[in-house]
């Protein structure tokens, strides 16, 4: 007889919050419906939900359980972090510093800080280096309600720092993204050739360890024939497709997205109205990163018209050493509550459910339900909004990762 | 032979940062001047700083002392939070969510939410909930950093409530502030006849336990003729003065505050250039708020413009359950470089050395220097300047408080 897994009860919690559905990303007035229950419980069996609901309807349970006193906290679905770029050496306070002095983020990106200073400190950090950076960074994004990350590469731009950046994302538990197309690294003429290196001696490797590709597509990254090469050829390696587009300038990102069936195309906070309008008709989901446009005084992506329009939308935080120094998922729905005009529910989906269903994960994590992975992340405060109302502060307690205490 | 003071030495830390200069408000270049030490050493002897410097001029120590490897934290002075109203029972929450979903402040006031929502809960609370309450609020606030803060009544306006919430400040080790002119509470008929009873009969007592009076000087709350009888009675009954001025329209604030001598004037998000001039040519501090104007969606106040004028600014948290439900002052120092354009250096004076004289205590806190209080925050941090970088993050490890380790 095997032993019987081991039980986590999560009790006396003053509020559990999750979205309802998740057959697919939801959207339109949906994104804003999320079932609350007073005075709840939560019980873990091994790493899967066993059962939830109010304590009045707690059954008798036999074996061991180990009991958590959550009086005072809120469970909420563990955070769902879409789109990172962990995995890097290095930082870039001196930038960050002189930016805070006047200059832009394009100017420093051509007097060779920007990206490819964080690619010669990458390059320089080794697969242990990296291994333990990503390890870091998991363990902030976890103290702020994280318990599920996407993370990119692309601060190699070689092989070996390519494929050492996904391996490192693996081994925290992240879910890799080869961002092969993120800049054009200095030892090639130009992007045609960079993509001729990346496509024939790193994709077939990368799509080994990496579950999707994504790219930059933007003024003075890659444009849109060059991003349809990249992705096709991603495509065609059984990878799946996300695009970072319309940050600074409308390049062609979101036609692109919808042309490819994309999961994803991000960012978007220069998204005109066609966008939005091409983005709603579409299965594809807007990750929207406002601790990004925040870090570098930027516009706000137009989340609200997005949502509105009928759009599926994801929210992350886009954690990079460069234009979004920022793991917190709960300060980013602060941001979307405050600079988006979004709902707490409506953030609360979106770094969820939504988020789950840009990692294609969406069967087992992103909701609170019975058959989930148990992750949950507990909250400080007598009200689960407080994920969105307590600017800044720490809201997050602790976690359950797989049915584990962290 | 009394047994010499407990000592604690900091060692080994990445980095020390300081302000050089305490006279007076720094302003203009002044407030980006910070001394940065590397490999560097704090010695506290009981509440005081001994001695500071680098690790290689650590002279030997005779006598029992206490010491922490500090190798990957940063030391600055402990963080002075010198706007806050952590007095108060309830919270916003609902407002905050329906907020988020598009109607105004001033709306939410109108209709019934807003400051007098709090003064209900804070009236409910007594003075046993609200010494709960502010030490609640305390500790959230020393998690962050901050080793002094300042906070004001302003949520009770009867007598009663008023000097329950001033004792509560000055017995959780805040500096007390009495805002007795915050909003004309519902049993006044108006403005005039609440300040004949708060000068009358709630002074003389707050006057007693608090070190300043405070004022809210807005459209719907107090006009400038209000304001001036209010300031110069508590002038004349020995507090400090300080103002909220600007904070949605300019209604004499500034003018006001230079002819009284004020020690500051707060929020100055509304500020043109009239203003900014008169502030730069007195000795009074503007005290900004930028986690206040995140949270309500507001223009930023004119800060860069402030600081070449060559006034002299201060940076908090205005920390407050409906306008900044945020007791972070590093998320302050982030907004601080990314929406205000101070650099890491000036936001740091901003919020210690400057903060401190806004509080009188410019002697004692706000620097490490020999001689100065031992409050140190610590960041978990290879760069002081993470501070403002690290957005959101956990970047305080811990505090020193009067050379307790916290």
């Amino acid at each position: 007889m095997t032993p019987a897994p081991a039980r986590l009860l999560l009790r006396d919690l003053a509020q559990l919050a999750t979205p309802a559905r998740a057959a697919a990303p939801l959207r339109g007035p949906a994104l804003g419906e999320v079932v609350v229950l007073e005075d709840a419980f939560v019980l873990c069996a091994g790493e899967t939900i066993e059962a939830l609901g109010r304590m009045r309807d707690l059954p008798a349970l036999d074996g061991d359980v180990v009991e958590l006193d959550c009086r005072g906290l809120c469970a909420i679905p563990g955070l769902v972090d879409c789109h990172t770029h962990a995995a890097f050496g290095g930082d870039r306070v001196d930038e960050f510093s002189l930016r805070a002095g006047g200059a832009s983020y394009e100017e420093l990106h051509v007097a060779g800080g920007g990206i490819l200073a964080t690619v010669r400190a990458t390059r320089a950090a080794g697969e242990d280096g990296l291994r333990a950076a990503v390890e870091l960074h998991r363990s902030w994004m976890l103290r702020e309600g994280t318990t599920t990350f996407e993370s990119k590469s692309g601060y190699g731009l070689d092989r070996e720092t390519e494929l050492a950046s996904l391996r490192a994302i693996r081994a925290a538990g992240g879910v890799p993204t080869w961002l092969g197309a993120h800049a054009v690294p200095p030892e090639f003429a130009d992007a045609d050739a960079y993509l001729d290196f990346a496509l024939a001696e790193v994709l077939p490797e990368a799509a080994t360890i990496a579950e999707a590709a994504d790219v930059f597509l933007e003024r003075g990254a890659f444009d849109a024939r060059q991003a349809r090469r990249y992705l096709e050829a991603c495509r065609d390696a059984g990878l799946a497709l996300r695009l970072h587009g319309d940050q600074f300038t409308e390049a062609g990102a979101i036609p692109l997205a919808v042309e490819l069936a994309a999961r994803s195309v991000d960012h978007l906070e220069a998204t005109g109205e066609g966008g939005i309008e091409a983005l709603a008709a579409s299965d594809v989901v807007g990750v929207l990163l406002p601790a990004s446009a925040l870090f570098l005084d930027r516009p706000m992506p137009p989340a609200r018209a997005l949502v509105d329009a009928g759009a599926a939308i994801a929210l992350a935080t886009d954690f990079n050493p460069g234009s979004a120094f920022c793991e917190s998922l709960p300060l980013v729905c602060s941001l979307a509550a405050t600079q988006l005009h979004l709902s707490p529910a409506e953030a609360l989906a979106a770094c969820t459910v939504n988020a789950a269903h840009v990692v294609g994960r969406a069967d087992r994590i992103g909701r609170l339900a019975p058959g989930y992975r148990a992750d949950v992340t507990l909250l400080d405060a007598p009200d689960w909004r407080y994920l969105a109302y307590h600017l800044g502060g720490r809201v997050v307690a602790r976690g359950v990762v797989g049915g584990e205490l962290r």
